[in-house]
């Protein structure tokens, strides 16, 4: 078994295990030069927070293991495909590469939402089923206006 | 001025607010029935968390003061048109609709990654400027098989 298959295998135990423990079948893993330094489940039901997806736990884990909100450097494995969310997560936390084992499909298949998701966004706002409304544009500019004036602002 | 445009100048005024407070011009409030419910601002840099926008924490925060994971019946008004991560939460929370003033092209004038995460994740993940890899997808099968049987699970 290659390293990152042994990765993997530690990635889809978590997700089996998480099923036993009352949570979805997600798992992920956080590593840095060949070591794992985050893991997450998903803990969605178990915390009432649905935003804890497998991923987001384990970046949340491992950036406070390293007290920085930048990854770089890191790989996420992760026993499927990550959603929307968690690829955001994935972009903005500037890890270097992502490994998945399952897909949005069998996701979908298994009940899970993240096929509809990126279908949504793939659409112009109008047009997705979230109603949603622009308002208050102009006023919106201002604080956008502050922050590029502000000179010692921390860039992220 | 309407109440949804109040909603709105609150969300706004976090922004503001958390630029003097050091960090990122974003902030979010959630409603329901008409009340505000909870507040997020992003605390991505003093908190390490690259997960932490405004609409995440405001999520988060709802979540936790309704005791559940479903929000709906609840809205949520943001300063700016919410990043690709923050959508899809907004998606697994349920929320019935979206208010926002700034949008991801504000954003990205003011040096912020929204609209370039958009653009990837409509590419197929082999066309992304994010390198992934998919390994062990048989393997992965089995986890969702064991969700699949499972008859007592809490779905989500």
């Amino acid at each position: 078994m290659t390293e990152k298959e042994t990765f993997m295998t530690r990635a889809i135990e978590l997700s089996t295990a998480n099923i036993e423990n009352g949570g979805g079948p997600f798992g992920a893993i956080i590593t840095k030069n060949g070591k794992i330094i985050a893991t997450g489940v998903n803990l969605v039901t178990r915390t009432c927070d649905p935003t804890a997806h497998a991923e987001i736990n384990a970046i949340r884990a491992a950036a406070a293991a390293l007290g920085t909100f930048d990854l770089s450097g890191c790989e996420i494995y992760s026993s499927c495909e990550p959603c929307p969310m968690c690829m955001g997560a994935i972009y903005w936390a500037h890890l270097d590469k992502l490994y998945y084992a399952g897909t949005r499909t069998d996701a979908k298949e298994a009940g899970f939402d993240d096929s509809f998701i990126y279908d949504e966004l793939a659409l112009q706002p109008e047009h997705r089923r979230l109603k949603s409304e622009n308002l208050l544009h102009t006023e919106a500019l201002e604080a956008f206006r502050t922050w590029k004036e502000k000179s010692d602002k921390t860039e992220y």
